[in-house]
C-alpha cells in the first residue's frame, strides 16, 4: 500500500470482493433496481417487533447473503466493519451479534458503505485480516422516527427532502474475487454552513466535490477515465451542486456521474422528492446493482463515492450547521 | 503485520506513540490522577453554550495538546480516528472539524480509545498513513442528559452505577516515539443477557474476559508477563466479575489488573459509586497517567483493554440486553 498525492491510497496487491449481498424493502423492490437485490421483503417489519429490530435484521440478512456468496462461514471473517444511522449504531450491534466476528463499529452516516469498504480493504491488504466484511443499513421507519417525526404524524416533506432507503448491503473482501479495490481516499469533514436538515444533498455536495477533486488530482486521472462515478446520496439537489462545483474546478462529470439516490427509485412515480438517502441506499445500490453490473462485465472501472451528513437532532436543535463527508473507493474488474 | 492465534495481530515494525494529550474537568482534577492531565477545566462548560459543545471542545483541546507534544501540525496527520457516546458522534464531528484531517468516525462506546488506537496503529504499520491520530471523549453532563435524566431532575444513582468522566484523550502514532504498539486484538460483541443500564460493569465484564483470555492464549503469555493489565471501565462490580471469570479459566490477574474506572477518582471521597466510565475515562487515564508512567520508565509493558457497552436508550426501552465489547492493545517501551 502506498500513498499518492495528498490523500489517496493505492493498493499494491488489490484486495478483491469475494462476496456481496444486498437486501431491501417493498418500496425499493418496486423501483428500477429491484432485480439486482438478492432478497426483498414485502413486510418491512421483517417479522420483528420494532422498526429498529427490523433494521438490525436487514443487516443480518445482507451478511448472510454475502457469506453464502463468498462460500464462507462467519469464523472465516477476521473483522467486520459496520455502522448505521441509529443512535449508538444499534442496528449493527444487534444485527451482527450472532455472527461473533470481531466487531469494529463505524460512524460515517450515509458514507458508511464507502468507509467500511475502505477499512476492510486496508485490513486485507495489510494482512490484519485474511477476509474482512463491510456492512451498513438504513430503514425508512426507524430513521423517520429518530431524526424527523414518527410516521403517524403524517408530516409533510419539502421538495429537497430525500427518502431514507429500507435496505442493507454487505461486501466481503479477500483474495481471488473478480472485482478489485484499487485505490481509496478517506475524506475530510466539510462544512459550508448548510443548516437545513431537509436538504442533506446540499450539505453533502461540498464534501463530495472536495474528495472527488482531490482523488482525481492525486491520481492524475480525469472523469472520462471511468465507466461511472457514483455518489451516494446527493439526490437531485446535491448532484446538481456537485457537477457545477467540479466543473468550476476543471472537472466535467456530465455523462459519467450518477447518484445512488437518483438510481434507487423512479422519481416520477415513487414520490421520493429529491431522491433516496440513508446508509442503505448507496450500500444497496453498490452491493446489488453496481457489483452485479461489474460481474456481468457491463462496468469495468468505477468510483464509488458515498457521502454522509454528520449531524444529530441535538446538533441541529443547537443551531450547528451540517458538515458532510465523502469517502472514495476505486473498483475495477 | 501478521496474525497470531485466533484473533491477535502482531506488528512487525511497531508503530510508536509520538504525541499524546489528556484533558479533563473539575471532578477529575480533584482525583488522584490530577497531575497527569495536560490541562484541566474548572469550568466544565469550557465557555461554550451547551454540554455537547463543551464535550466537542474537550476533543479539540486534547488533539491540540497531542499535536504540540508530537511537534506536528494538523496537515502532518493523514487520518484521524474518533468517536464518542453522543448520538451520531457529534463531539467528534464538531470538535475536530477545524483540523481538516481525513476523518474516520468510530463507534465503540467506552472501548473507543482502544479501537481508535488499534486502527491508527494498523494505518501506520501498513503505510496507509505516515502519522495517524486516535481520540475520544465523554462529558458527564452530556451523557447524563442523553442516556439517563437531565441533571436538574436530581435522579438517585444505584450503588452499581458508574460516573461518566468529563475528559478526552488523544494519541498520535508515527515513527520514532518511545512507546511502541506491539500487538492488538479486535474484540467480539459479547452478550450474556445483562439488561441493567445502571450496571454497565457487569454487562462489559464478559467481553473483557473473552478478549483478554483470547489475547493471552494467542500470544502464549501469562498475566505476570505484564507490568499492568488495565481495563476501562468495568468499575468495582465488573472488575470483580472479570477477575473471577478469568481465574476460573486459568488466568490469575490479581496484583496485575487495575481498571481505569477505579483509578480516575477517589471512590472513598468522590461519591462515584462503582467507579468512573465513559469514553473519556479510559482515554484520559491512558493518555495522561499510563503513558506518562511509561515515559518516566515506571511501566514498560502493559495491556490496555478498553471496554464498551453497545446500547442505546431505544434498545434499552425495547427490552434488548446490553452487549459488551473489549479491544486490547499491547504497549511497551
Amino acid at each position: 500500500m502506498k500513498r499518492i498525492g495528498k490523500q489517496t491510497l493505492e493498493f499494491s496487491t488489490p484486495p478483491t470482493i469475494i462476496g456481496h449481498g444486498a437486501v431491501a424493502g417493498r418500496k425499493e423492490a418496486a423501483g428500477p433496481l429491484a432485480a439486482d437485490f438478492h432478497q426483498t421483503f414485502d413486510d418491512t417489519t421483517l417479522n420483528t417487533q420494532s422498526w429498529e429490530k427490523a433494521e438490525a435484521q436487514l443487516q443480518k440478512e445482507a451478511v448472510s447473503v454475502a457469506l453464502g456468496n463468498a462460500a464462507c462461514s462467519p469464523q472465516d471473517i477476521h473483522m467486520i466493519f459496520a455502522g448505521d444511522l441509529l443512535n449508538q449504531c444499534i442496528s449493527s450491534t444487534f444485527g451482527l451479534l450472532d455472527y461473533q466476528i470481531p466487531f469494529l463499529g463505524q460512524y460515517g452516516a450515509c458514507s458508511t458503505m464507502a468507509q467500511t469498504l475502505l477499512m476492510a480493504a486496508i485490513m486485507v491488504e495489510s494482512g490484519a485480516a485474511d477476509r474482512a466484511a463491510a456492512v451498513t443499513s438504513s430503514h425508512f421507519c426507524s430513521a423517520e422516527r429518530q431524526f424527523r417525526t414518527p410516521l403517524e404524524y403524517g408530516a409533510q416533506r419539502t421538495p429537497t427532502a430525500q427518502w431514507t432507503a429500507t435496505a442493507s448491503g454487505c461486501v466481503i473482501l479477500g483474495a481471488g474475487g473478480k472485482v478489485k479495490v484499487r485505490h481509496g481516499l478517506a475524506g475530510k469533514a466539510t462544512d459550508l454552513g448548510v443548516k437545513d436538515p431537509a436538504n442533506m444533498g446540499a450539505a453533502m455536495a461540498p464534501a463530495a466535490a472536495d474528495s472527488i477533486f482531490q482523488y482525481l488530482t492525486d491520481t492524475g486521472t480525469s472523469p472520462k477515465d471511468y465507466d461511472g462515478i457514483f455518489t451516494g446520496d446527493l439526490g437531485a439537489v446535491g448532484s446538481s451542486l456537485l457537477l457545477d462545483t467540479l466543473k468550476d474546478n476543471g472537472f466535467d462529470l456530465s455523462g459519467v456521474h450518477n447518484d445512488c439516490g437518483l438510481m434507487l427509485y423512479d422519481r416520477e412515480k415513487q414520490d421520493v422528492h429529491a431522491g433516496g438517502s440513508g446508509c442503505g441506499c448507496s450500500a444497496g445500490v453498490l452491493c446489488g446493482h453496481l457489483l452485479g453490473r461489474m460481474e456481468r462485465g457491463e462496468l469495468r472501472n468505477i468510483l464509488f463515492c458515498a457521502t454522509g451528513a454528520l449531524m444529530s437532532t441535538t446538533s441541529q436543535q443547537q443551531g450547528e450547521a451540517i458538515p458532510g463527508v465523502c469517502h472514495v473507493v476505486h473498483l475495477t474488474t
